[in-house]
């Protein structure tokens, strides 16, 4: 797992930074960029993860997040994934649309061929890459929370959901709440998992929910003006799942917002105060 | 002049818009971002002109110079124009480097072949487009402030010097400050404007204080790692210019900051409050 430092720039009091390493789940030289605030020598500060949505890399969030400023006010280490293996020999969508394949992992460890090879997104999210952003920068293990946008709300609401405890808050940006119910998901965890929608489940937030799954708190905010709202988003079904559950969300609309980064920055600062709140 | 409405979308509480129009001074179309806060029916607002660096379009520092939120806050509009004209028949560098031709107008009026059609930077800034944003926009033209990055930085220090009382209010980040003693503008005001030097004085902000011409203030960052300090950017030639002329000036080095939009973005709203206490 050789990991290099693929560039550095100071940025709001601390350090951005992109690296890369060899992935052993997926096979292939993954990128990911953390922000580190400057901090007291020894200290562990707590840690968000970032889940982008699809066709993004780590670029647009690092780029276009605008998370620094709060990160460095609230002393939060901001890690950005990639959204899907890349390279030569990963397969990509058979006619190279932009929801599935690369760009589009859609944080499943796939079963079915081509995919299962590279296409552990899920391996990679909850176990490898926090190993290595562990040993590699001050971060509090204790203290993680967990967002994303889009396809990354999808992957930060079911990773949090499969794994009690581990993260102490959990907000997303326009997430995919339910996977098994839109084209999107059913596209996607058809290819990744095979068409026996038993084993797509656990990759779908509402479904985890009613089986029982909680989190200690959720914050989403949804533009009202998002062109995948009707059709993809759907997010009156995690409000029906978390009321029929008794699951504690603030599940908020916002008028005359869209699905972009435009969108996101405008909330960017809002759930990392609420993330630190919880990671206090 | 039709213009025309490429893109609005919702962010901080306001609208961030990219425009197109046709151009009399340079003969293209072209493009340019305009973010306006949500306001009183009928208000006018200050309006800051920001005018970016070598390479740059009207995109990077709408999507990277994380000035929404100030701008909203400060009840502040912001344009970001593009930095040279372009398409099909526009005269490009001989070698396509990136210093000269596209993308690289240097906010100049050229007077060479095969330039001076269309690299007409300087009257588009400073008459052209402040008309056409004042009929399109709720901008108070007697508050405007002018601000840039780099060879806009440049651009921002020079219009402001040539037009005493039109802007109350002129920053800059990593500002060229003395073409006419740097590789870049000896380049690009030779090559837009002929190798008679007295002519580039007008495009030379410390060649045009020590000329007389003066601001009601100035702050300026200058990031101490940047690559290009040292050749092309010589910020010393500034400070050297405005303590011979008594020229009232902030100019702030930054240890660890580079020229990119991790730095701008970082003092981007220290800028912009700057701003709106000289626009009120």
């Amino acid at each position: 797992m050789t990991f290099e430092t693929l560039s550095t720039n100071r940025s709001f009091g601390g350090t951005q930074g992109v690296y890369a390493h060899d992935s052993a789940e997926t096979g292939t030289r993954m990128t990911f960029s953390v922000f580190v605030p400057d901090h007291a020598p020894g200290a562990k500060l707590p840690l968000i993860w970032y889940l982008s949505g699809l066709t993004c890399t780590h670029a647009n969030v690092t780029e276009k997040g605008e998370f620094r400023r709060a990160c460095a006010e609230l002393g939060l280490i901001f890690v950005a994934p990639d959204t899907s293996p890349r390279g030569d020999g990963v397969p990509d969508d058979a006619e190279g649309a932009y929801d599935f394949g690369l760009g589009a992992g859609f944080y499943v460890d796939a079963s079915e061929a081509p995919f299962a090879r590279h296409y552990r997104m899920r391996s990679y999210i909850e176990r490898e890459l926090p190993a290595l952003v562990g040993n590699h920068f001050p971060v509090d293990m204790d203290r993680q929370g967990i967002m994303g946008h889009s396809m990354g709300g999808h992957g930060a609401l079911t990773i949090s959901l499969r794994n009690p405890g581990r993260y102490r808050s959990t907000s997303a940006f326009a997430p995919i709440v339910a996977p098994s119910q839109v084209p999107w998901g059913h596209k996607a965890l058809g290819g990744y998992l095979g068409q026996d929608r038993a084993r797509w489940a656990e990759y779908d937030a509402c479904a985890l929910i009613d089986a029982g799954a909680r989190l200690p708190d959720l914050l989403v905010d949804q533009g009202e003006a998002d062109n995948f709202l009707a059709e993809q988003l759907k997010t009156y079904l995690l409000e029906e799942a978390c009321a029929r559950a008794g699951q504690s969300a603030t599940i908020r609309l916002q008028p005359g917002y869209d699905h972009s980064y435009y969108f996101i920055s405008t909330f960017m600062a809002d759930h990392l105060a609420w993330h630190a709140d919880r990671l206090k």
